[in-house]
């Protein structure tokens, strides 16, 4: 996790102190069932809940484990210092180590993807926002990076929008898809607690009990989990490249926000960098490298082996943190994203009406001009604005063979965007559903 | 796509042939659509589908694309060719070539799900029906490699059986993500084509229509889908290594099929080796290093880049097939699978009861017996085994201060392996419902 | 491997013919050793030798595997089938099947290598020639894709060879890592060959003995190859989107050699699409993706296991394969890229003069204005061109402030290009060697 | 970073004291090869060096760039709290910010390959000596996982060593590859430095001018710098697996060191887990996940955009920190991993002979035996001890048609084990260079 490009909100749930409490409740719930069942004493189980509102001390924790090697231990110890030794006694009864430490986990993934969540849904009403405000204000769409037929900044706000509802809805389903926790024992058979414990604690953390697991919980839902996540960065990069290139000197329709304080902007005034998204390009692979090793721990020897465990102490915080800053950063971005409708104008007519050839040549068959001679007029008139700098419209309207099959008010329809926007309703409706 | 790794139906989508077919079908429905709008005579939508019986020559088409340089031009005069240049005259109007080629891509998609599915569905029988028969029989869980406590072989097919179906619950996901289509012009704003035409389509091909797209359908739909099949051949390495572990010469508690007449098996009756189960850990890498790939391919400039184009050409085919065949491998290795409830046993066996140290450490505690002081017995009777190869039980029946605590027959329940078992049929009706 | 990305050199490596022939040397030479070694007869060793201009068989072979599941041993057959039953009795003697096939895989590879060797010098007979073309040739500089400082064209051609020229000595470095060669039996000790053997057969394919074998050879020395692979396609991903970047419509600084004839150029002229650095981009994907399966091979179990073998089934020709391709369509694009310096210099000097407000502020400062007082100058004058469309160096003359510290030509002097060309002698020194 | 896995060598490279330490030597070298030129004055160069022993205060920079917003200002502007504004007027000039980031970066990579090639050192001494101490110590070879003829535990160390020295070259390699600098202006023209600077500089921190460099050093090197440690990350899994296998409970041919006091030892003596190479096997996929992200850098935006540098700091320590910390953590565990010879005696012997059935097969025929008859005997011998438990010596000397062929000692001379070793010492001097 790289300190600045993290939010307190999503480390927090990677520091020892919530981890701990976490361990604190798992640990106390099953008391709570083991009671229930009769397996351990009522008082005992009660007696727990002394440490509820104790912060525990990490220091005293790692100093415990320093001794003992072991974490679970170390942190049990040191319940016990708090509640009473006598007291902590049936604590941890029947359990493994791995019981805490996986279950844990995955609650520690399920509210960091609620945090994700939460950070979509903000960003999703942003790319709204911003796709209503600019729906009909036209732009070149661009194809190969070259000019082909107009579209809307609202359009491209709106499949962007598009895009990452489809990523909230996955993220949903990994999240669901995360949201198990396991007290099977060793090697998973309860051999040595009660099936009843495993979902008194699973229900009170919000989890549900793991169908089948062997000392830990199955990794493909954690690599199903990291995969989604690769894939939501990945869409974060494709709108930061959209906006890099709506900021290139030669482009210039929109500029990431830069406020007038900012350095040496005005002796420089066009040297204004789209470092935001730049820098959301490089969070995006950040993410994304994830994905392989999450894959590579699916394959874990017989009931578990820890290779996987190294690999989520770094990719569990590095993705969620890193996945939390870059959406949140784009969301900034976003909502303060400068967009320059005169450029874009003055970028869709660089080529002084070219954009409409295609639809004139359409418009030319249709009145009956056969595809060659109709070729053959466009393609004449084209030449001239590209290499002699004419207007399109222009020379359309003076040549004799073009006027003899359209009107003038017929090839001045040809050069109408009303044609290109006529469908952006339709297409928000399906987009945004009925307005 | 490695010819010995494909097999012939999921080979068969990716073909010229099959390509040529979607296309010609997206074309002629998307006629009928046009001629309902009344934008194209109804008999020229007629005339298209004289063509349907017709297998399109390939070596024509290629022909003409030698000369055209373009492939969607070169298949409609081959069209044109069939069902008259004058019917065809109408073909593909207000159609942009990837309108056709992106939704072709997403058919073959799905279908390569459907087998996929399928092949899911037939591995999932196989797990259950060799879960179901190896419920009870025991053989020691492992972890880090080395002996824990018991499980049974059912156990073991049953979390394969469960991260299996998940699995599949994925794929149905991916596969209803994939399933869109597009016929949206040249930047998707329907400037040229109503988006009825679009409707009629996708309902004809399956596919729901995609809500906003460029020229393109969006990326990310195909970096989930193959980021699921990264996850699925992920599980199929976690099975492979499982049967590769139990089929090392000093575990031998299972074996890959091994037809009688395979040469040289009887010179060396040991040399058996798990080849397709090591095959099938390759296979899984193959289908993973498509995920990568396919979430760079996320981020196109504008409204659209061609460069995902060459990527897909490579990972479409490859991951399909390869999952295609990998899964029916599996499926294979697993009907066939030989296992040694013996060698299981023996194993199991191997520390003379050790395995049970634990247990009756728990036992000599719950009799009243201090924790270090049960501890003290349990270890020194333990490394009598270890050391001098003597038996567990044996041990402690002859340690009068064991004796003191348990009687012979409470220190016997402890070696006792229905305590290991009393849970399956809970987590048999987990995984596969009750019974 | 694509076929469309294939060129048939390459692909030849990868044929069964190719793999049979080089099998045939190596059983042929380890006759000779062996016979050297008075292990088999003289006679028979000689007699391997009368299939030496025999094509052989492929579909006869396959036939065999048919029957006897073994690859080699189907190749042996049929070749006793050519020289004789009892001549070929002693081929293969000692030997182990991976003796054959590791040390084959390592010849492929190493002339895969020789050709994309070639290839590169290609490359970099083209980069180096457009170079020096057009080495004062002035374009903008770009950081974060907006305007900065003059460089030239030349430059961005020195640097692109440069790259490639450290390439292509990784490559060197690749192929002599990777051209081993090993007969050493079922687990490499030698036990039933003389190490002579390896030696001979290692010499007459020019390959080097690997030091220390088990039944293959170690696979980090491919792990090494193909990231080697995965850095220059890289460097090729990097060239192709600098041309994509130049040939965008508002850029149009190059573009892609586009032939008279191509279709539809004419009517819209401006719509020539970077279809190949865009398909290169693709590519470059496909090449790397195969570097993390090659390191993933690198961790064998014990002395062999064989889930490398089906990875390298397909990454093997498919990396060289698609590089070769496209090292040899770089090379074409950047042979015939068109450039236009005219565009060059128009967007040099898109903001009037302001790419050189830098310099004057530095003058302003070197003539003894404070840096608070230079700034302010430069910034009001800067802002007039940013604002008003003004020109910078006349704005500059016309301030009173300006010009009471530097004279008319010392204000000119920074808006001499020729300042930033200055030591692009030096450069191309650095990178081609003194000219 | 994951502080459990760092040491603080590493860390220490990458601290903001020793970054800010760098930025002021590079300033401040820089300074005195400019003052060389007559650009600034000597006093002021002079002056830098009052820094020299000064440890900038990183909480005064940290408070200086809230405001600046700009790292390299901020750090410019406390370095003239120190020396004085008025001599530290003269410091970065005609310099870019990346002049001093990108070179740093190299300074420290160089560094972390420095630290990483001692630890390789370490690493190949520990791998040597355990080679020569178990030179001869016979353990069966095994491919597929299953037994296949002897080896001995020094080949498996030697092999290891071969390895990881060829890691080694290879860093190397790469350390020379990153040893460049750059200070050469906003876009590489050296438009406001002379070249000499950058010499100067590069020489006083032991690197080498870039030859062509744009605002940045080209990220090739950096992607290759990356991929060599994602090989030699590959090879420490390699090494890993080998002792997880070795490891397991079924083989026990050698285990981690497990100090007497270690918990839990006594009562479970078998459970002790092989954490080290498991914890090594994760450590790895946590290096070579860097590789992909690393080559995505290369492709930047002309001049350069800053989207590679989020990616750097987090891959930049974080694979260096993890490697440094996996090569050290793993030469402790082969300096003092347990091998037991006796158990790989047993596990060669668990066939009883049935190891030697191929070498009794080649001795019958060349005892004059016809393959199909030798084939027979051996199986019929073999299969006894399979089925029946039987000593395969025992039988062949009790069976009359082997016998007819072969003398007693000409059979026992078959089970020598010598046979085996008795190129080991060829290996090991190609390995290990003449004892």
């Amino acid at each position: 996790m790289i300190p600045r490009y993290a939010r307190p909100d999503m480390v927090a749930i990677w520091s020892p102190e919530t981890k701990f409490r976490i361990w604190y409740e798992i640990e106390a719930h099953a008391c709570d069932a083991q009671a229930a069942l009769g397996v351990i004493p009522a008082e005992s189980a009660a007696a727990v809940w002394k440490a509820n509102d104790v912060e525990f001390n990490v220091a005293r924790i790692d100093e415990i484990e320093a001794v003992t090697k072991h974490d679970v231990i170390a942190f049990l110890t040191h319940l016990a210092e708090i509640i009473g030794h006598s007291e902590a006694r049936f604590v941890h009864q029947g359990m493994t180590s791995s019981d805490v430490l996986d279950t844990t986990l995955n609650v520690q993934l399920v509210r960091a993807a609620d945090i994700l969540i939460a950070d979509m849904e903000k960003l999703l009403a942003a790319l709204k926002t911003r796709a209503i405000e600019h729906k009909m204000d036209v732009r070149i769409g661009r194809s190969h990076g070259i000019h082909a037929e107009p579209v809307t900044m609202g359009l491209t706000f709106a499949r962007f929008y598009a895009e990452m509802d489809r990523g909230l809805a996955r993220l949903r389903n990994a999240r669901a898809e995360i949201a198990t926790g396991a007290i099977s024992g060793a090697v998973g058979t309860f051999a040595n607690i009660d099936p009843a414990v495993e979902a008194h604690v699973c229900e009170k953390l919000g989890l549900t009990p793991e169908p089948i697991s062997t000392q830990v919980i199955p990794r493909d839902r954690h690599a199903m989990f990291f995969a989604t996540l690769g894939v939501i960065a990945s869409s974060i990069e494709n709108i930061a490249i959209e906006i890099r290139h709506m900021q290139r000197t030669e482009v210039l329709e929109a500029e990431e926000f830069f406020s007038k304080g900012q350095k040496g902007s005005s002796a420089m005034p066009h040297k204004r960098n789209p470092v935001l998204t730049e820098n959301l390009t490089g969070l995006a692979r950040l993410v994304r490298m994830t994905v392989v090793p999450a894959m590579e721990n699916v394959a874990l020897w017989h009931e578990r082996d820890i290779s996987h465990s190294s690999v989520e102490r770094g990719i569990a915080p590095d993705a969620t943190v890193t996945l939390d800053f870059a959406l949140a950063r784009l969301t900034g971005v976003i909502e303060k994203l400068v967009i320059y409708p005169d450029n874009m104008m003055r970028n869709l007519n660089q080529f002084r009406g070219l954009v409409h050839s295609q639809r004139v040549l359409l418009a030319l068959t249709q009145k009956g001009v056969s595809r060659e001679d109709a070729y053959r007029l466009v393609q004449r008139n084209a030449m001239k604005v590209w290499e002699e700098g004419k207007d399109f419209q222009t020379e359309l309207l003076g040549d004799a063979e073009v006027t003899a099959a359209m009107s003038p008010d017929e090839i001045a329809e040809n050069f109408d965007l009303g044609h290109h926007t006529k469908h952006v309703d339709t297409i928000f409706a399906r987009v945004f559903g009925p307005s």
